[in-house]
């Protein structure tokens, strides 16, 4: 599939003390095509600030634009409100893939892939929110944007759409079955494997509202048909 | 399910000047309960801490044990060995659990279940680290710990767990059909409802070591009837 939002900078991203992968080194990726696939992948974005010195964190949705990860929220809300003031962010994705199920617990773990921008994002202003809000919405949801009216001039001003540059980001790729490094003689009757984790869409549920008459959009239709290509077989 | 971790404080969860939610503060409860299964709910927590004044985020397996939340790691990383030592810090776990689809983009929104704790966590000491970690992998995959042998002393001494008291918390759930509230007319030409996203476990892989002759244990097979049951209509 082609990528609607292509990346400008093909260079890796940038070792920092921040984006520098203490545990587990060797998962670390400084590729931006794996950033950008982490983030396009995710859902819901966990955007962490500091407030008089005391840490929040916030579940958001979000989608990436080029080289910037657009956060979308309220205008009256408390974090982003003092994101859009210029606070420092880090904005964590998440993705998990499965369970890795060692012969022991120790070597037990999860295949993820995680990403965490870290950074100072900026209010898109309101000539380009309309744009912005477009790519936030193709992300969620594909064909979706062309099925609904376009915002108001109003519901534009209550919104608030936040750009944070992925100028320093980690990502971390775990995947793989498990290793028994711990044990030079793992025990072999103990089954070791990984149990697969995936998020998928269930059937589409109609508004109490709608008219039986009104046809499932092609939006919709696309999201189940990709949900049957990915069931559980 | 009779809960193996029942709660010791049957009172609401206080409101503070952290906990209390602004931005649509009719979608908050403050039912202790309603906290527990979003914390049982969710396998994956995000870790957010303020470094030198910035903050950081990180993905961590989390488990509720009682009014405490107990966080698993390494004993080598940056965030939780800060915490260990006392660092405020806020956790969010967030169970996405539908796109909402109104006949607007403004009214559109997900429904999830979203928990976040606020408060300073203690290691877990060396004594009580085995129940702790028993508690961690019932959550995670229930039966597991009696498939495997026990943690080593050598392991229990390379892992850090932390509780973190659920004393001050926020929750809020969304959930339900979409409302048209920002459109006095609705289109009702236009499809309105709730795509559902649900994470599944798919077929189990075992590891490429793994003798045939092993079968699936119970923990496995638990967790693959449970998808089958839940799986899209």
């Amino acid at each position: 599939m082609t990528d609607p939002f292509p990346p400008a900078h093909p260079d890796p991203l940038p070792l920092t003390d921040r984006t520098r992968v203490r545990r587990l080194p060797s998962l670390q990726t400084r590729e931006r095509a794996a950033l950008h696939a982490v983030l396009d992948a995710g859902l819901v974005a966990h955007v962490a600030g500091c407030v008089d010195g005391l840490p929040v964190v916030l579940p958001v949705a979000h989608a990436r634009d080029g080289d910037r990860l657009l956060l979308h929220g309220s205008t009256g809300g408390g974090l982003l409100r003092l994101a859009a003031a210029g606070a420092p962010l880090a904005v964590a994705v998440t993705l998990l893939d499965g369970l890795v199920l060692a012969r022991s617990l120790y070597d037990s773990s999860m295949n993820y892939r995680s990403a965490v921008v870290f950074g100072r994002a900026t209010p898109v202003p309101d000539e380009a929110k309309l744009e912005a809000l477009r790519a936030l919405s193709t992300r969620l949801l594909p064909g979706r944007w062309d099925e609904v009216r376009p915002p108001t001039r109003r519901e534009l001003a209550a919104t608030l759409v936040l750009a944070l540059p992925l100028d320093e980001a980690s990502v971390k790729v775990s995947a793989g079955p498990p290793s028994d490094s711990d044990d030079p003689t793992p025990d072999l009757d103990v089954w070791a494997g990984v149990l697969p984790l995936r998020l998928v869409v269930g059937t589409p549920e109609p508004a109490p509202d709608a008219p039986a008459t009104v046809p499932l959009p092609a939006s919709l239709a696309a999201a189940a048909a990709r949900v049957e290509a990915a069931a559980p077989g």
